[in-house]
């Protein structure tokens, strides 16, 4: 399919390259083609696009990014470094690609004014978070969202009308060391990532963040982190037993409705037909979003996948681009099926 | 239909009545109903099996049981109790009732013994573990089975022959405390059930028991804890980056060939035909067992739910009863369709 | 779900009545209750639609009608005597009840004709048409609506912007009667039925109606009448073998396109879950349409299926009524949901 | 998936090329390459099997064959002659090949005594004949083999305890002659040939034939010729109305229990993974069998299609090989990954 549109595609600061390629030795086979690839973003990218059929790429900045930063004014300072760098190197491309502003966590109100600085200034898309946010005096705190203390946010997200990506980052802090230490393969892709969150999604579900904030759109990657598969069960347990328990007080609609009016799953690293077919199923499909989680999965792999998908031609174009033009209000793009 | 068989379907000690009901409080809407159920074995549950076509329940002591006992010696001491207290209150019942083991797991030797004696004196069917245990001088602490000391209790289980089912339990520890504590609604079924034995599994695959006991048997609930649906990304993962860069040094086979010769996935508290549809696909019809996770959940809800489900009769006898009947080489049981 | 929309369900004329009750005798075990709600338009099924959350159904003539009288004058006249009965028996419930047309499909333009006084005079929806005409000197001789000079009548539904059912009748002609006598009760909703209107609609795309007429809509029952399931190969065997033979003369599009463009499928009959899944898949969610076949079928095989149907919210409102609503123009029913 | 066993692929007799070419030219684009591909037995096709793991074949003459023979001498004669050519041509490979019987079926006797004598003195795997055979003088008559006469021929193909392909055909007689002119595009593989086949194994259903032999073991091509997309509608429609009014008196079981019996579906010429999956819920894998349709389809379709179904392991190789080792007892066969 010409004209994909891929939502979950990460660079990284070049003036960090060092520190990249040590990072790439962790979870890369070829650390150094990482580097390389998620370093660049107008050259290789661009050929990948084209040769793939990828018309449109919203870029991010790299996990744990800024959420691995636990000093609040270096978080800030680092926040506003990426975004003025990448608004810079598409600013001639607006036909190619977007921007998710990157945020730094720490307070809600910082984080809401960069938040506008970069869809009013760079006209950026939304923003895209890496989980929770590291804090406290050793990094030892997690900072989440699902707290009263960020409507304040929320707020000016749903004033700005752009969508929240909720990105996955590391288990940090002593504890969880220990605990993942010694299963350290699980780390990332195969089981942390979509448990942390889950966990965070479900907490702004259950602390009430949708029905104080009902035009609030988040997207996450990775087929749903999970959550698709579980929806029977978590609905059964929410409406059958944690409501009269009390948990009808801050959450008024059924799991399902959220999943259908605030929340967007995406492809990234996940291409799979069942899991897709599962999600169509649950979800639906005009909550399915394209996606490669690039440079840390291909595009052959997602391209190729997806391309191949036994799907009729509407639900597969909805899922390729007509969703994400729609969320993300894109008026032209290099499509040359348009 | 007739004679399906059940096999996480939980009992309580009379002796602890008290504090059973209190618990109940936690997460069920009549909690002396509740009480009143996992208190009972032959008499109520009896009459449910008959009215919706159970022929055979394997019953397993509730959660989190003895894995929240970090005493060790009155851990050993209660899961010696309970199971006396199983065998002697369903042997006369053979054609309906079977038991998985109790056990204490703060010592891999004192767990297999128990084992052993289990099954050799009252023909237990097999164990079942409520995740960690809980352990250390304040109970802070948690004891996985996916290390290597735990190769002696494994290769008990194998010698025996009999599956083992990893049930889950809910997080402990003070930071768990905190962290659970602002999003309360999702301990439990919701989420941290199937992150617990999730994480715990995949342990066990990835430290390599499996390669080391290729005849072990895992069972485990809640239409796999979330893992059907993600097979294809640990797959991927597991296979093209994980392996190459040491993970292959532990664990040989695919995460797809750990599935189809040593897990096997129930049923238990996901009445859900699409996450059924998925889990036929990734893990196969050969590998799923039905049960309900009564008292947890009911009758009604799991046997109209499965007796309803649109699926070829072969594949359906497989899930109700013929899978678990190999498995637990049930000879003889009240099927009248037998 | 409240507020359903249902579009293959029929009426007969009372004057019939006992032709009716002796026809009803063919396929249904209680012929008299048949003829009772066949005969019937606005009392008993009122009941059937408040009790089953129906809030909407589009009335057509029963099979075979009019398609079965292969005298010209004869079917013209009943067609009209039709058409004027239902228009009056409904004028006065517009948020309840619609009408198809029925048409005499002897002559193009005479159906054109008939069709448009329908619509602009009385309101109706579009027309249902008993798969091919009875025709010749002894009913032996049929006609389809796929060659050259049903142009004209094509041109007149796409001109009034009205959908057109192609509904199933049973085969008839000498040859059909041995060969059917033998396999008798096959005849009807088991086989025939699907093999006639699957021949007819893709008669109609091999031989261009859909590329002369872009515009046209045409819905079938069943599910599809098989097709759904076979689109993969016939897509196959239209692209790669008969096109470079000769079939891209006529026939621009894929199949794909053709029921993405211009065919609708809906429920009526086939209240499998399995069936509907497949559908999503290659047809897509957005030309599917909940019906039921009254008095073929009931209400409450038709109803408690669709409203246990697993599947996320948004699909299941398109399903139930949101593309029904679109496809037929319907600016208001009753709909407590709305 | 090294190993595959193919069920349904043909060849042609070397006298006839001349006529084989000029048929090819009615559905083959390149008609040289087919007909160089049907004569050939052992040259090209070891090299597509080789290349694309397929270890096993299963050869059948072409169709129409021997059914479009009215004549029964010749039709007797040109079996014998099908049956002894292909027999004298693999007897040095039986690790790569095996042979269905072809069957004149214009007498049950005949036709059960030479599948006996292939059986028995070739070692042929079972009989595979193509639909209706033609008779009568002027080849207008069709002969079914589901009325009672066939009782014999049935009877030895189950004492033999070898399985039955019913393999389609085109349809012939002057009013199907007319009917099929006017959209000829649909001969064959696009609708005609599952129409055929499904009326003929449904009416050996209605007829009785499996309640009166039970342990018949019939193979349909085509993922099952449009029928498991139609289980529940049959279902519904036999034991609901069909059998209270009559059937149940030739007709015991239910469609779904003759499909779980009786019936073998392949996947030949029909690649697609969500008609797959559809036939897996409702046949179940136990009871589908890999298959090409080779030359008519090509390896390279079916097998990197087959080898990329996103399917468990232990399914895949039900149906790749396992499934087929079992109905055609195969003892040995190329196969490297046994």
């Amino acid at each position: 399919m010409y004209g994909k549109i891929a939502l979950e595609e990460a660079f990284a600061l070049p003036r960090f390259a060092e520190r990249t390629e040590w990072w790439a030795g962790l979870f890369a086979t070829d650390p150094a083609k990482h580097a390389a690839e998620i370093n660049d973003i107008r050259t290789k990218r661009v050929e990948y696009m084209d040769k793939y059929g990828v018309g449109y790429t919203i870029l991010s900045y790299t996990t744990p990014g800024v959420q691995d930063v636990w000093d609040p004014k270096e978080a800030q300072a680092l926040a506003v470094e990426v975004n003025d760098h990448v608004a810079d190197s598409i600013k001639d491309m607006p036909d190619r690609f977007g921007a998710f502003a990157t945020l730094s966590m720490h307070n809600p109100k910082e984080a809401a004014d960069e938040l506008r600085r970069c869809v009013t200034k760079y006209g950026f898309k939304g923003a895209l978070v890496n989980d929770t946010q590291r804090a406290g005096p050793d990094g030892d705190d997690m900072i989440f969202y699902d707290q009263p203390e960020w409507d304040e946010f929320w707020s000016v997200v749903t004033e700005l009308d752009v969508p929240f990506y909720l990105h996955p980052r590391n288990p940090t802090g002593s504890i969880h060391d220990k605990l993942w230490a010694k299963r350290k393969w699980l780390i990332g892709p195969p089981l942390s990532f979509a448990q942390g969150v889950s966990l965070h999604l479900l907490g702004m579900v259950t602390n009430g963040v949708f029905d104080r904030h009902p035009k609030l759109q988040i997207i996450i990657g990775h087929m749903g982190e999970h959550l698709p598969f579980d929806l029977w069960r978590i609905n059964h347990w929410f409406e059958d037993i944690k409501k009269p328990l009390g948990l009808a007080e801050t959450c008024k609609k059924t799991i399902y409705e959220y999943f259908n009016q605030n929340i967007w799953i995406t492809t990234s690293g996940h291409f799979s037909s069942p899991a897709l077919q599962l999600s169509m199923t649950e979800v639906g499909a005009d909550r399915i979003l394209f996606s490669i989680d690039y440079p840390f999965e291909n595009f052959h792999d997602a391209c190729t996948w997806f391309d191949a998908v036994e799907l009729n031609p509407t639900d597969k174009r909805k899922i390729g681009k007509d969703n994400a033009r729609r969320l993300l209000k894109l008026d032209s793009f290099k499509d040359s099926e348009k």
